[in-house]
């Protein structure tokens, strides 16, 4: 069994783009509960941690958004405050750093906050897996089996001779851990079909796992200041200095990804082993993902439901009412306005008291442009 | 010149449900501007048809309408009002007595209220040579042209070897009236191609003149009790008796439409002449015609906003701001609502306050059985 104790880290920043105007700059994706589960994805993200934790996880989230993440997760979880947002590196590092000052021996493991997995028991059975890896000296990642060859994904990149179906769901084991030999940006399509006829790939769904020291070392070789930056402002945590350390040091700290800041280059070195995960998972990245997740739920959950008398398969989340011709389509109806659907086709529509959206799902990542228009031109509230 | 008397009769009744929720049942098709140019289509009717008459034209309506109806023509008209809904030839035959007890011989024209004519001088030309036809006691119908083989529209057959190019748009003449062989209901694609191959058909678009005798009397051979019956209730018109006559009599009338009393046994009898319309019509009888008014219209209407920057083609009508991302659309937003659209292809979106339709324009025909859905099931308000 593991000796070390496991301290979660779930950095909540950003506020995304890909499901406006469903998530807003303050009502990030990770505060909503987007398949009607009556838990928000933050909260779920904590349901499958806390029993696997040694000690109350720790969220690390934008000012902005601290009080109603501490008001959500209801004293289950320590709240770290960023006072800007530096991208997930100095945010998992600033937990570790807090981590270690407690236990430098002790296993942080990093999850986002904004992910939906559907087996809860798997999970935790791929955490301890990826655990004693971790406590094996390794920078530690899940991988999940692809299912598609997906391009809205990164990739990892597994030593030839081994392959996913060492781990494949259901079946994992303390040795499928797998040495990782790159990690890839998300590809196009050729590529991703290219990934899953190898075998060798797993999708990166930005999960990892290391001890405390270990991963601040780590750091220290590939980033002094960062490491040393957080390593400052953990030392001050607890004092009355700490909100003058924060405010002094954080801005300085190199805004970037713990994929480039630790995964790639350790990759490089061959110190990141992968765990192939037991569940499904999905980042629920735009609205077509969302329809995905809701479409494919069986059965369809508690919040959603499935209108239509004809050939229509509408699913419903929210309060509208909903009549459906020949329509397959996914609605979220935050309004009490009375929705009518006539021949659609894959499409997504969003009802919000300010802002309707009507997306044609094979088109929903260029939702981030139409975003992007609308904050150079306004009007702000809408954001 | 024309001798006799020309009044414009416009029998504006019945809600329809094919642009629902822009129209309602106390806000029908005809008291709507659904093309932005500032008049209702029943005050368009009546601006069309006011230069031409010799006489206030006379407007058909609903108990229920008349009030909106009378504010709309602002006294520009009489309005004669139904106790209940019968279908067009009571309406007409009604206004005809009320004429026929002023001047037998005078010439009614009979035009739809909610029907879009572009060309108002050609419109003028084209009533005019039909005056003519009906002052030879004719049964006179006005033919579109057709441009494409419709399947929404019923056909003019006239005789063979006239064909519409008698009176292709700007040329009317007073020999372009052609003897009408048969009315034909909506085609199947297949038939209307094979009308438009012929070049002897015509779209019947329900424009009829006739002298006011001439009518009644034929109406009189067909349906001698409908007949009798208008003219029962014309003779107590302007007198204290005639609420109490219309009340007793009009619900007895036949319900029938006039194609079906009037213009189809005519033509079979070889009484109806039809005079090529020089003008372009529509009927805007679904969402499907509203965009394509909307997307033809060049340069784009006063009350119609195009919008999109990339290759969008987002047609607006109201309030709405709409930002839109490749998407040839048409949003109808009568709330101030910010309408986002992602790659949407011919999608017609209606904002209102208690009802959002987001429509296929090809399948806008199916609207009507989800109204008919709605009318079952209620709620009853959103009709």
């Amino acid at each position: 069994m593991a000796s070390a104790p496991f301290i979660p880290v779930i950095p909540a920043g950003g506020a995304g783009t890909r499901l406006w105007p469903l998530s807003r700059r303050r009502r990030p994706k990770f505060l909503l509960d987007p398949t009607g589960t009556g838990r928000s994805l933050l909260q779920q993200t904590l349901d499958r941690l806390v029993p696997l934790a040694d000690g109350p996880p720790i969220v690390v989230t934008g000012a902005g958004h601290a009080e109603e993440v501490a008001e959500q997760l209801g004293g289950a979880a320590r709240v770290l405050s960023e006072s800007e947002p530096r991208s997930s590196m100095p945010a998992i590092a600033l937990a570790a750093a807090v981590v270690e000052r407690e236990d430098p021996e002790a296993v942080i493991g990093s999850f986002p906050a904004d992910h939906l997995i559907d087996d809860v028991a798997a999970f935790a059975a791929s955490v301890a897996t990826a655990r004693r890896a971790a406590e094996a000296g390794d920078l530690v990642t899940l991988g999940i089996t692809p299912t598609r060859p997906a391009t809205g994904f990164g990739y990892i990149e597994c030593a030839s001779g081994r392959g996913p179906a060492a781990g494949r769901p259901g079946t994992p084991s303390a040795d499928a851990a797998l040495p990782v030999t790159r990690f890839v940006e998300k590809p196009d399509p050729e590529r991703a079909r290219q990934f899953l006829a190898t075998g060798r790939f797993f999708w990166n769904a930005g999960m990892f796992l290391a001890r405390a020291r270990v991963l601040l070392d780590a750091l220290a070789e590939q980033l002094p200041p960062l490491a040393a930056g957080v390593r400052e402002i953990a030392a001050a945590h607890g004092s009355p200095e700490y909100e003058q350390q924060l405010a002094r040091t954080w801005p300085r700290l190199t805004a970037i990804a713990i994929d480039h800041a630790l995964a790639e280059p350790l990759a490089a070195d061959g110190r990141v082993v992968v765990v192939p995960a037991g569940f499904t998972w999905d980042d629920v990245g735009d609205f077509a993902a969302l329809a995905r997740q809701l479409r494919e739920a069986r059965p369809v959950r508690g919040g959603v439901r499935s209108v239509g008398t004809d050939d229509s398969d509408a699913r419903v989340l929210g309060a509208a009412t909903v009549q459906a011709i020949s329509s397959r389509a996914t609605v979220y109806g935050s309004t009490h306005r009375h929705v009518a659907l006539v021949g659609l086709e894959g499409i997504s529509v969003v009802d919000t008291e300010d802002v309707l959206l009507v997306l044609a799902d094979d088109r929903a990542q260029d939702l981030a442009a139409l975003v992007r228009d609308l904050e150079r031109t306004g009007p702000e509230h809408l954001l």
